[in-house]
């Protein structure tokens, strides 16, 4: 089955383009089981095929016009940008000449992208995002991390849901502890929006564990912690943030060569897998942070391989809508 | 002037009462420049003070009953235990026999302790509290930490004006620069909470440097961060977890005794000056935490003693109200 798997890479997308995108496609098709349609600039591509030992893998190259970018309005780039890579990828997969797409490039322009071209679950008004970011709690997903700003309790719980079945189906983690991050673990303690999303997780036959406090993260309490994008991506910026500093201050009083200073890049940001599945989605796209080079693009295209090989989509499905009718919050 | 000052200390507050409460008066008074009342039980506190050398210092009794614990509801605790340390404390504010008060003990009935007997300043809701709480970023005050949660964007620019009061007539920062903790630095991104604040904040008169994101706080772009409770009490605690983790994860992996363990205990989480002002109160109301121990409470003191003779009180109510009048919100 996974000799069939078809893959579509934006390989305009990113801080850096073709020459990362097209090293980590020749990588990861090197390791088989997939082939690769390359979608952008089909000279740029050309050459960094060229200049790469690429001549029998399994890789095609669909020309694109034009890239999206990160500060351009997604929607309105979508349509003003039918040919843009991301617009060809998300179609790849529409006409079901790709089985999932990948995209380093604008994760606006890529979510709007697949919900054009794919669809969304009953219930979501847009894809979310999450996943393991903290390298000291390497195994934990945050969701969302900020695809949905002032989302409604009921979304919270699609968060919750899809998160739990992602950890179940990629960590295997059989049942999943979801909390509900929280200035309190008592019920009854949070804003208005985690109040009102505590009966829905209880009602949802999550394994929910309650509310979950900052600290908690680090103490290995839960395996999913939910929150609204807006706390996702603060915290998700605020580790980044911390970690360079932490790395520079233990460099500048232990010297940049002290293995300290070497181990702190690594425990407080996570980027093992490259890129994170848009949940939600009616099929597969994953999108990674424009800084992903050659290595963490291969990683990525492995990882959406495993998604398609264990049918990642259909249990997604599957598990938030259990969810929403326990919860009745299902449409 | 300063030799006037007084100070009513919690002395049953926090985890440890009298055992630090009393050591930490003592370190206080003997510095001078105060007369500190240790209210509480006084079997308990005299114990103390017998065990060390207070014979001529000026520290006095005044007795309480009972003490109101952080899992009791603030308000209805007060009700039932009137002649409770904190109520005692906040009652010598109210009756000018104490200039301030502080507390290691419920931040809850602290807070509400200090507006019964003291009042807020006009367009508060409650007392809201902040201050610099990352190693790393020692000299940025980030308010509100948890007092107010699902605030309305007028108290928002409230918490602004009061942060940026402190940090002026505290850390001597002449114009300090504010900024809306957000997902997105451009106007216009952010949760509704932020999107309004954000013209008000314009209007305000503060030196205002619009949204910054997680990673600024460390990039010294700030000096005042500006969020909502909720989401500066998940940051607090995150970062607290998050020392408390990379300190065991260094000392697993270079050593208990590596000089790295040592820094990081310190770069994260920052309690220099033992207790924080509950700001928006009309008078001092000192809050800590409550595994705060004899040093860091009579830090506290020598904090209150600072405040009390900067009249940072009158210089918040001037500050606040100048930037209420100016952005359209003051009553």
């Amino acid at each position: 089955m996974s000799d069939k798997q078809t893959i579509a890479l934006d390989a305009m997308g990113g801080d850096f383009g073709p020459a990362e995108t097209v090293g980590g496609a020749v990588m990861a098709a090197a390791n088989g089981g997939v082939t690769i349609l390359l979608v952008g600039d089909e000279a740029a591509i050309q050459q960094e095929l060229n200049s790469r030992d690429s001549s029998n893998l399994p890789i095609r190259i669909v020309p694109s016009e034009g890239v999206i970018v990160e500060s351009e309005h997604p929607a309105r780039a979508l349509i003003s940008k039918p040919k843009s890579s991301i617009a060809v990828c998300a179609g790849l997969v529409k006409e079901g000449r790709a089985d999932a797409f990948i995209s380093m490039g604008s994760t606006g322009a890529s979510m709007a992208a697949s919900v054009l071209a794919m669809g969304l679950f009953p219930g979501l008004n847009r894809p979310t995002v999450g996943g393991p970011f903290i390298g000291l709690a390497p195994k934990t997903t945050i969701i969302d991390i900020g695809a949905n700003i002032d989302s409604r309790p009921e979304q919270l719980l699609n968060f919750g849901a899809l998160g739990a079945s992602f950890q179940r189906f990629w960590l295997k983690i059989e049942n999943p502890r979801v909390g509900l991050l929280s200035v309190g673990s008592e019920e009854g303690k949070g804003n208005k929006q985690v109040q009102e999303a505590f009966a829905l997780f209880k009602a949802s036959g999550l394994n929910f564990i309650g509310n979950i406090e900052g600290h908690d993260i680090f103490a290995d309490k839960a395996d999913v912690v939910v929150c609204d994008g807006f706390v996702g991506n603060v915290l998700l910026k605020y580790t980044e943030g911390l970690a360079e500093a932490a790395a520079r201050f233990l460099a500048s009083t232990l010297g940049p060569e002290s293995p300290a200073v070497q181990q702190i890049k690594g425990f407080t940001s996570s980027a093992e897998h490259g890129a994170a599945p848009l949940f939600g989605v009616k099929g597969l796209a994953m999108v990674g942070h424009g800084s992903t080079q050659g290595e963490g693009i291969a990683k990525a295209i492995k990882l959406a391989q495993s998604c398609l090989s264990l049918d990642l989509v259909g249990h997604l499905r599957e598990d938030l809508l259990a969810a929403q009718k326990r919860a009745g919050t299902a449409n």
